[in-house]
């Protein structure tokens, strides 16, 4: 495709064309009427604005389960971010090699992080642990983490913390399951 | 604490206070002026709501390290969501025993959860699969599904399918990472 219609965005998109050209719109002048947006640079438009023109440097904290299937994620890297430090507290797995990356130990972290250029993080640490091990990830210039411990973590200004938490994900469709019956 | 305002409830959620009154007068009378909302009847309210009073049968498909970890998450089962069945491809893995689960086949799926009043699903197969494997679920009267494959799936009305794509969180993250800069 060369072109595309707001209509074809909002159908992929599952929203309306008002929406896609509003919202399009927030950004600046895209696209023409009646024609629609030439593909290739509403694609390289949207990477600017989400971020992807460049790549991120990626700190995982945290080598269990869920650390381990975020690690495998195929499409992280594709994406442009690159988990170049694992970080763990068990003895037994710190020294491991994940594809290229050492596990080392979460003692460390200060050592580790600063100024490798590492800006963020995934945390996937029991919640007991997790306000500590954001605060000292905060500390080590860390902006933007992404929380998996089921709690609610604090940052400061202008830190960003998102959490994904598959609860709550459960619980948004057991209300839209509830809501049809 | 035996009541709580609109304020405190929309400091810990991160909204206004104004927009808790709003959400909340959607579903009914709930508070009173000047004083807030009673806790208990609250509490009992929103679990009815979010479809949080009753308990859901969950089958997970794909038992590798994604399926394993969600497994594992804590609050599943406290939050009333119960995995009765695993199914997976793996020879290596059929037959294997996850905390009294036995992972079954995927081919014997319809044998599997048929009839067994399971309404959730939890799709963590390869993206290449998650299509077939839904159409499948559907089948079976699944109702729900939690797609974890990063991919975009189809279903029949009136059948949910949230998707928990922790690429689109990174991304989302690096978005407002971007705005800040």
């Amino acid at each position: 495709m060369t072109t595309v219609s707001s209509q074809v965005l909002a159908e992929r998109a599952g929203t309306t064309a008002a929406q896609v050209r509003k919202d399009l719109s927030l950004f600046g002048t895209f696209g023409t009427r009646g024609i629609g947006y030439a593909v290739p640079p509403l694609v390289n438009h949207l990477r600017e604005i989400l971020g992807l023109s460049r790549s991120w440097r990626v700190v995982l904290v945290g080598a269990g389960r869920i650390g381990s299937a975020l690690f495998e994620y195929p499409t992280f890297r594709e994406r442009g971010f690159h988990i170049i430090s694992i970080l763990d507290r068990d003895p037994g797995k710190i020294g491991r090699d994940w594809g290229g990356v050492r596990i080392q130990s979460v003692d460390e972290m200060e050592g580790v992080v600063q100024g490798t250029g590492v800006e963020i993080g995934l945390l996937a640490v029991p919640a007991s642990e997790a306000q500590v091990v954001l605060d000292r990830l905060v500390g080590c210039g860390v902006r933007g983490v992404l929380n998996l411990a089921p709690v609610r973590l604090h940052a400061p200004e202008p830190v960003v913390v998102h959490d994904l938490d598959p609860t709550l994900e459960l619980e948004t469709l057991s209300f839209a399951l509830r809501t049809r019956e």
